[in-house]
């Protein structure tokens, strides 16, 4: 059997046994499967799909291609959460250090900002001195030392991922919920964890917006994870207006420390606290999930979790002044404020149109290779149900270079919907898949 | 748009664009598209298949890639016939000749032999000194002057089809009715053909055995070659036993000669009867196929159709005196016969299997680049309905090296099969498609 053959079987609409698999992805990591072959074979898989047992295989593949931490030798559980991206997601920087405080340990890996969603190692790095590329090792240590530490994946993670993503990235074949089930999955189980709680965003700033996108996607996670050994749960999260107040990675930053010191808005901290729950539930820190939100919300008003988090921060190199307000985060040096044009309450903020408007400011990235600017994004000044009068401020835009604001006043207010009835905030959580 | 948008379209089950579809081909032709995009959009066509309206421009883009023959200043209409290919199909070197000697044009491109099939042009290059290495200039001049030449295709025609026949190749994206479709119509209407019939064969010996397939796949090449101005007709014909009773190079060239000189077995006569005559149809040297054939059976038995094909011969560089048994055509150096094991009835020769034995006898090629032997092939002495004693000679074995026998005697004795009652004989014509 060859790789025609797989192909072959994938085209077809058949499934592909686990040593076929494994045979692929080998090939694809040692180059002796042309470009072109991987691409029909991933091409095939997009059209017709791939049972559980095939993606567990390609994920259990994937992830024997590199690395993977062990830790048997610590004598304890860890858990880690993956988000599928959003908008003002800044949940990592506080649920960590919260998990962590509670008991938890969270080796966590993470990415930087890609479209018009943010990226948690972007965010941290505006931390001055704030240093992400850890070696496994380090990775390892650090959790067993303070609970939690940031990661970025090494080169020894899962590289046939890397060869695969870019690959699909060329050819069209990114959106196929077993490739992106196996892609994320392969690196979260690189990191040796007993339980994953995923949070899988839907609505307008989500990767896959519509709702049996992500039910189905989640549905994948969960199953895939149970096979590999992790212990999984899926939320699927609303994100059809950003997170909290701020877009931009410094303003998260600081917004995350006014969380960890028991403040911030309130869907960030309901957004932590459900996640949280589920974590300490799968580190068997908590009776339930219902508990650990409860133990999570005390570790922020205790400040027991911005203790990991300034630990974390000295750790990995940060200034930990920023925690304390005693060093500045970087700040943009230009700002702009968009106006209401009429008086009305704020019945809905755009997530995506958001995102964007803040990757245009600089706050992310158009191309991989683009740097992101640490104190560009944009501040929130009224959120969904918030009542405006003619000429209040709504948005404020931070931007380092005048250029990058062009056609951002006009995005922003396009986003912003001003009308006559406030809204019925929509609950965080959607819904909860797994056992 | 570019690339990853066609893809896109395409993986979606989609529609191109012509002018998409335009830039896709330019793009492969002059290597801006990598492989792998070009593989991952010729798997979702695959899969997804194409509109008659993409098919018909895919094969016109593929077309314009290179150079198309004009015969607008020769006052005539030219034709071709097109075979998906057969085992035993001597077919062609009659009907041109044939067609050519009831006034039709017939400026013919072949193929070699490929898997269990044969090719057209193996087989007239066993006769010695012919050949078919014609520029496009030569073949046109030829079929001007003597009615009918028999060419390669060049390198000048449709090179986009050999670089995307190539990548369909390696990444298993040959199995595609409008894929299959551009590539023979591309290179057929390069010919600048007024007309154009289609033998499309089935069962067995058949490239695509199924009828269903064969009936699509029929129906896909006369809507295209429509759309693309050529008239069409399709004839599905029956390949469930080999044509005649030679399989290989020298071997047919001989039964095509006793054809040609108005004997020779009744299915080849008769299936270059139904053929011509569409051809002549078409051509308008008939007033209806019917009449055509009539006019091609007369060709065989005056000995006009033998006359065109000894200018060929000579034209071509070959030795006629094959065609009047002044010169030998080469002989393979040992023979092998396979005797029937008990008494009984032909009831089916295996096409497919004696196709598999004749190729590893050296009649055909397993690999592209592998030489044929010309002498080497089979000569059935019972056809389907004859009578064998137990130890009658049922298949006799030509070869130059005797390993290649091994494992034939098997494979052939295991084609032949001998019952007890004789079989109704199917019609060889199927089935016609077109207008």
């Amino acid at each position: 059997m060859s790789v025609r053959d797989w192909i072959d079987t994938k085209r077809t609409g058949g499934a592909l046994k686990g040593d076929e698999i494994r045979a692929f992805v080998a090939g694809v990591t040692n180059g002796s499967i042309a470009d072109a072959q991987a691409a029909a074979l991933l091409m095939a898989v997009c059209i017709r799909g791939m049972t559980d047992e095939e993606t567990a295989a390609l994920t259990d593949a994937m992830l024997a291609s590199g690395k993977r931490l062990d830790w048997s030798a610590f004598g304890f559980r860890t858990v880690d959460k993956h988000s599928t991206g959003g908008v003002g997601d800044k949940v990592s920087l506080v649920l960590a250090p919260a998990v962590a405080a509670c008991g938890g340990r969270v080796p966590m890996i993470s990415g930087r900002s890609l479209g018009h969603t943010g990226g948690t190692l972007d965010k941290l790095e505006s931390i001055p001195g704030f240093r992400t590329d850890l070696s496994l090792a380090r990775l390892q240590a650090l959790t067993a030392e303070i609970g939690c530490a940031f990661g970025a994946a090494t080169a020894d993670i899962a590289p046939a991922d890397r060869l695969l993503y870019a690959l699909r990235d060329a050819t069209g074949t990114v959106a196929s919920i077993p490739l992106i089930t196996a892609s994320i999955l392969s690196k979260k189980a690189a990191e040796g964890l007993s339980g994953l709680v995923l949070d899988v965003k839907v609505r307008s700033g989500a990767f896959l917006p519509a709702r049996d996108d992500a039910h189905t996607l989640a549905r994948s996670l969960v199953a895939t994870s149970e096979r590999l050994g992790m212990r999984a749960v899926a939320l699927i999260t609303d994100m059809s207006k950003p997170l909290g107040l701020t877009i931009g990675n410094a303003l998260e930053v600081a917004e995350s420390v006014a969380v960890l010191k028991g403040g911030g808005p309130r869907d960030v901290v309901a957004i932590v606290r459900a996640l949280g729950g589920e974590m300490l539930k799968l580190a068997g820190c908590a009776p339930s999930a219902g508990h650990g939100a409860e133990a999570i919300g005390a570790s922020l008003r205790d400040g027991s979790a911005l203790d990991v988090f300034r630990r974390v921060v000295e750790a990995q190199g940060g200034d930990a002044g920023v925690v304390d307000g005693e060093a500045e985060l970087p700040a943009a040096r230009h700002r702009e404020e968009i106006r209401a044009a009429h008086a009305g309450v704020v019945t809905h903020l755009d997530a995506r149109a958001l995102g964007i408007a803040a990757t245009k400011l600089g706050a992310g990235r158009e191309a991989a290779t683009d740097r992101v600017a640490p104190g560009a994004g944009l501040v929130l000044k009224k959120s969904v149900g918030d009542y405006a009068e003619r000429g209040d401020v709504l948005v404020e835009a931070h931007f380092d270079e005048p250029a990058r604001f062009e056609g951002v006043r006009k995005l922003v207010a396009g986003a912003v919907v001003l009308g006559s009835e406030a809204p019925s905030l929509a609950e965080i959580v959607h819904e909860r898949i797994g056992r």
